[in-house]
């Protein structure tokens, strides 16, 4: 599995170092919600937060304890099959849609799961030969940028479901953040040329970011920050979702088949936009938040710009140019379909159908969001997700041609 | 609201004594669930149990206390809103397929506000004039069979989601109920001529048993048992799935779009069946359960013999005629819509909701299973569920033309 | 086969005589449409006006000559196939909503069947044995009464189809029917007493009407005439559509889902309905036409009556008593449930499939319409279709208790 | 509109020949139709051959007639609103999948609209001042084009309707086309570097075409000839259908989903495919057809090799190297998205419609088919349809890097 890069100074204590962080964080994010909390499953692409902490803590089991580790005796048996996601060379699996059904096992017996992972993990670690800690490193680094997935994946998740719920309960304290000043949106102009993208060095990146390969740009130009709810709200003012010319095509069917009228959360009624901190009232400052790839590119269009393609935004993120929002705020719907890159392979072995099986009917996101756990951003990432998705912590950043 | 009969000795303490039993009886029932599983919705037409302690509760609050208590204060407003079942007269209401959204309120605060209920009544019930105490008596009454209803149907879907998780949990004690010995199927005869059914006399009915009429019955015989496991399986061993002489048409549609080749829980792989007790082996003296009326008829049909009417069911209920199974094993389908009787009026108001409006598209069931709580059953008892509906504890008994 | 009567005056010729009218009268009703409108299929519970002419002669072939008809040679043999609707016991068949796909075989193709069979049909009954004669002349009865069925659903599908278009052709001669004056609505008062319903006697008659038997009424009254187009505009103007207290449940559950606010064909815009004459005006003393029975039964909770059930409707319909539009006039909805009446036995053999399969989950439609052939009517007659169905031509009666 | 090109040799007179011809070719594609073939639609994504004849007279009517010709007058008002297909701008239109409703207008009539156009394009363009004609000749070049597509279309959607009918009727005369004989096919090779695809020049081409823009491509080599059926038979005899790593994971969930076990118009049980040719033996030596992106892919993973981008194909089909099958056999699945080319800029006006708002969801195919009209294809064109599309006449050519 050579793509796999060691990790930085790969000391076994190093990583079982992070790999604490990593998994205490897990259980932070889920501290405050109930077993119950925890249990539901609010859309089938959505997973509860139980499934979020047994599945990531399975992905050690399955793809590192079960497979190196002589003689390891499963947690029990069967979460084998109740917490496979997708990986199909591992098995059949719980359906997805179902995965809200498995009141059993309790939340109290995945934690005991997680420890049991977390206990063998270590144990495995620190006693593995060499030739098995080659194998196991990467891996752990991929479980680990995984897992790191899954939690903002579980915020995501479980903001959908209290949305449902009358009671609008707040997944983090109700202090929302500090409002954003909002300042007058520049365009920043890059020159074309050959560029390179995808990752590059030994650091950690997932597969579907290499190899590294040159693309050919024409100049333009990529606004310094991203659009605010103010701004959004003017394309609302202005018909937004009553004119057909503004949109593409799927996207048009789908305004009208689910009657869409603003981003997901907002109400405009009371202008309120339900967050992570309960309802909110919706600042004209706040970076917009919420929308599909549909949305992201109707605004654009009737911006007069477009949106960025993958390429454009990493090469400027790149670039030394001070552009503002890049990471932390919202993921950046770009103008790429989420296709291999040349020369493209994807890891070899189960692993493999991380991302790679994924490559058609996506559009790439740029970036990272609030929800996005520190140090897990890079430029070359590529989060994908279909143009109709708007449940994830998704805004946009307008490019124009130069 | 003269249709509902004052209790039996409507002494109020006498009314209050039944309450607190009803209510206890709930409460037991979902006693070994934990907050998880009693939060679980598996389809659209299944509750949580989370959701049915509430819902009953409801009841009490919103037909009783806030029309009739002065100064009621509600233990939450918003609750009136969510666990309203389908009273439009009542206002709008949280969406049926969306109740196991309801993480929150949890079990904990569900529980409270059953207690808080269960408080206002007592004070209502002893503090009431007699006016309030004329009108409230029956609505209580109601509000009890109410939730018998809702205990049977809290074990019914708490089955079915268990059904569906492959770690197969037991509702109940893991310990199966002993055998039960078949003796041959004998067919009792029964005249024909005038016969009267529906509900007479002062005790509790449902209004969907009433008007009390004459129906005139050709003569008729019986089984004296419900079919068995056994005979279920020889219906089975004899193409009974693939043959569509046997199959009424919608049924015979549903058996190909389905898969249908057994009853809802039965494993023919391994011979064993999902019980409230876990898994089971399937004993061929065990009566049948959870067969649609489709699969119903079809055994009929294959048996030469065909279902009863409701109307013979009833009149050979309260013959004298030694028919066994009648009441606490498996509901039994009937070969009669849910038509509503001559006469009948749907009681006023909002709970006049309770019945008349489903009177169409549905067949009726008599008897009752041995889900059902001790008492509440009676022969002129009118259950009703979709012909395609599996997942009740439903069964049959053959009936012959004479 | 015994249940099937010999027709009147049993003699071959006569058979032959009615044969010719009844198969002429089928190629006049679509004599002015073309080879492509008698191709078309608007929904999967409509059928092509071709296929309609070629499945009516399909019946002959497959259920007399090719069983009775030494030597009998088909038109073409693939259209065992292509033309069996739904007879399981004759073998699989072309799936029912693709009929609409059946550009061949040809009209000119499906004419020429027709005279085939006609020319077999002819030389069959003048050439068989006695023997074959007692089997074959009921079987040609029921096709000829089929057929009949068929003339007024071919009638029922082409309107629907040419409603979808824009350029709304009329099916029949543009000139409306002449205006009916509506005398005010009186209700007819009847004894209740045991009565007998069902078919007597010798002629002919579907199975599902027999056996005839007593049944025990209470007193009612019917109204003396069909509600108006008129009577129903003030439901439809006092909020018919939008008040949940007067609908079954299932049928608010529709009026919501399809946006129901009229009949099926009128247009409250203009003021126009859709007819088999075209576009006309919408006048008040026309009988109501293309209701549900939901908007049937919602109609009459809000006019403070209820309706007939089928034994009330055929006690009154033998009466005597002078009931108007009785027949030829609109299909009228019942209270009744399409159940089996007691000892109902289906015909043997594959025409056994013809009533009984479908006796669940309809409703009893009792009279006949104005596109019902003259000849066809009769008060045991048991029309029957989905409570949800508003293509064909149904109105109602309205009912009282006394 | 300047991105339209003028026509080769602008005069007026070449423009109406080419005109005469490309819709006479219309007219004899249809000629062995009948009416009743001409108006069905077997799915929401086929159109009625009839409904082809008219939206292509339409796209005359509405895009240059209605606009440029003063006091034009319509043949029938009425046909704006039906055969309008998609675009916006020009207003409400009969919907999508109800095209094969449309039985009237008859053929006839929409053959007599066909000439009231083609008599009033020809009086325009003589007549037309040199203004007005400047405008109308890229409209009435981009019209032939569009109806040069309808073409295929119109043989891709027939051929659908025909496989849905048991008769299996040819579309074209019953005759095969002789055999392909099959050499052992070859990479040819090609360098990387910098190149240039997209439209150059003043000929027609589609705006998705444009503009014309440098891509970086590494080095990689390309099939010389298309996937025979011989070889997609091995794929399929070695498991193809049942490995889920062979197979992009929306690919695996249709051919779960749908039972997919072979191409669409295959029947493995007697060795035949449907063509247009009608029922065939499948030969080892023809060229697979009517596969969809994610059986091209899968198959090409099977084969270990890829799919090409289509910038690889076009780079390869503009550098002289004797590629084989380029065009006139089946169209080729690339591994590219349909995303706008850097720059790319739709036509102005309702045109504008026809290639950008349908630029998401979809993928690339390259070169032409058999059902191509000659002289439509090029290598800059690009094909667009859904990944799951089969009905097309869509195959495969592999790549590899290098």
């Amino acid at each position: 599995m050579q793509p796999l890069a060691l990790p930085d100074a790969a000391s076994r204590e190093t990583l079982l170092t992070r790999y604490a962080a990593v998994r205490a964080h897990t259980r932070s994010l889920a501290a405050d919600l109930s077993a119950e909390d925890q249990c539901v499953q609010s859309m089938p692409e959505a997973s509860p937060a139980k499934w979020h902490q047994a599945h990531t803590s399975w992905f050690f089991e399955a793809l590192v304890l079960r497979t190196l580790q002589p003689g390891y005796r499963a947690y029990d048996e069967r979460f084998f099959f109740l917490f496979n996601s997708y990986y199909e060379a591992l098995g059949p699996r719980h359906p997805r849609p179902a995965r809200g059904l498995l009141t059993r096992p309790s939340l109290d017996d995945v934690l005991a799961y997680r420890a049991h992972v977390d206990v063998a993990v270590e144990t495995f670690v620190r006693g593995c030969d060499d030739e098995s800690w080659c194998v196991a490193a990467p891996l752990i680094e991929l479980g680990l940028n995984h897992e790191q997935q899954h939690q903002e994946l579980l915020l995501t998740d479980i903001l959908h479901a209290f949305s449902l719920n009358a009671l609008r309960p707040a997944v983090l304290s109700a202090t929302a953040p500090a409002a954003h000043a909002v300042s007058p949106l520049r365009f920043m102009a890059f020159d074309g040329g050959l560029r390179e993208i995808g990752h590059r060095g030994a650091d950690f990146a997932f597969d579907n970011e290499t190899p590294r390969h040159r693309v050919w740009l024409q100049p333009y130009a990529l606004a310094d920050r991203l659009v605010s709810c103010g701004e959004y709200r003017e394309f609302i003012d202005d018909g937004g979702y009553r004119r057909p010319e503004l949109w593409l095509s799927d996207g048009w069917t789908l305004v009208q088949a689910e009657g869409w009228r603003a981003p997901l959360y907002w109400r405009l009624e009371d202008g309120t936009h339900f967050t992570l901190h309960g309802t909110q009232a919706l600042r004209d400052d706040e970076p917009l938040c919420h929308v599909s790839f549909y949305e992201a590119a109707a605004y654009a269009q009737w911006a007069g710009a477009r949106l960025p393609t993958e390429a454009e935004w990493e090469a400027a993120a790149t670039s030394g140019t001070a552009l503002r929002q890049l990471f932390g705020t919202a993921w950046q719907w770009t103008r790429s379909s989420y296709d291999p890159y040349p020369g493209f392979q994807p890891l070899a072995g189960a692993v493999g159908e991380y991302n790679g099986k994924f490559m058609v009917g996506q559009l790439v996101l740029r970036g990272s969001s609030h929800a996005t756990p520190r140090g897990h951003e890079r430029a070359s990432y590529r989060n994908f997700f279909p143009p109709s998705a708007r449940w994830q912590f998704s805004g946009l950043r307008l490019a124009r041609d130069l």
